[in-house]
């Protein structure tokens, strides 16, 4: 597994140079997609499941971005899938030209799936198109329902809002109808999963759109 | 409760408007504590029964942060004390300039502790020096164990941990010790408090630590 040092792209045109990278993807029939989410919002274990319950059918391969440490490629690894660990030399989020970048390290041309698992944040990484054929947010329980509120952006960019460790929904205050209406609100396109990547429920759903979109992007 | 809208300070000296900003502070015995985590950590949850225990033995004022809302500010005017909400403009963290600003408008010279709430993020918050007397990190144990290694600046420009939601403790993977352990390792001087808001288990001794210091701030 490699661990690469990026530096932010010195662009005025960020949004071009996703745009340029979205099309070479199409045509390579690799659809790229952006995970996005708060710290600790259980990105990598619905990886690790989605990995599990796709990988036979798909060739999936994952790029990690983090501040520092390679905890989270070292777990996809152990699934048997190529995996690279970006790190963003304290950046908050990834652009197009850093996405690039770690898309050749990664080499997996062949790839039907690629998924940026972005850096943690809520804020910063709703700001950049990184050429993602998809983005794709997660929130998780114990989060809150009112973080639309609070973070309207990333809500906004997102195609879908995956409402993540429902298991824990007795120990905490979530209203569920609440937070899908506060999402819709903000972007009413938006596709909206609710699942538990530790008990399974939910993720049939989730995997069936994603199956549904891998097969779309070749198209 | 006033929104005021912020936006970032031209200036390439934040450490030392942060500096000037402490002393000034120091000067009128306001000790002024600087809340990070990232979003739904439980920040304002811990604020509202701090003030609850310690309102009557202070007089506290209370500075939200957000991109974009005023749910937090005006859950903490609820308890009587004074708040103002600070939008940032999409911005990340808060700066030396941008806290200086909000202050005038919360105009409370005589609070013995000013909270100022920052924008839900592990990242960029770390970086910027707001002029606090003292930096006070929250993780919620939802989120992992594995943070400090991920997000290392947090944990080590921050003068106290306070790991929330510990009465959900039995529904995570979340080994308290090793958590506390890798904190240390990136700074030994970090004070530890692990608490449940819900429960009011382990707030007497972050409040033993926060009075402590509003006492100390004023000699």
């Amino acid at each position: 597994m490699k661990v690469i040092e990026l530096k932010e792209t010195i662009t005025a045109s960020n949004d071009r140079d996703a745009e340029v990278l979205r099309t070479e993807l199409k045509a390579q029939k690799t659809l790229l997609v952006n995970l996005m989410a708060s710290p600790g919002a259980g990105k990598t274990t619905l990886l690790e499941r989605t990995i599990r319950d796709l990988g036979k059918q798909y060739r999936i391969a994952v790029m990690e971005a983090d501040v520092d440490s390679d905890v989270d490629a070292k777990r996809i690894e152990m699934l048997g899938a190529k995996a690279v660990q970006a790190h963003t030399g304290g950046m908050c989020h990834m652009d197009a030209g850093m996405t690039r970048r770690a898309l050749e390290e990664l080499n997996a041309p062949d790839a039907d799936l690629v998924v940026l698992e972005n850096v943690g944040n809520l804020i910063c990484p709703a700001e950049f198109d990184t050429g993602a054929g998809k983005n794709v947010m997660l929130l998780s329980v114990p989060e809150g329902d009112d973080k639309p509120l609070k973070y309207p952006l990333m809500f906004t960019t997102s195609d879908v809002l995956i409402i993540t460790k429902t298991d824990v929904m007795p120990y905490f205050d979530f209203d569920l109808a609440r937070c899908k209406e506060r999402a819709k609100k903000l972007n009413p396109r938006i596709e909206i999963f609710a699942v538990s990547s530790k008990t399974g429920d939910g993720m049939d759903a989730w995997e069936a759109w994603l199956s549904n979109a891998i097969d779309s992007w070749k198209h």
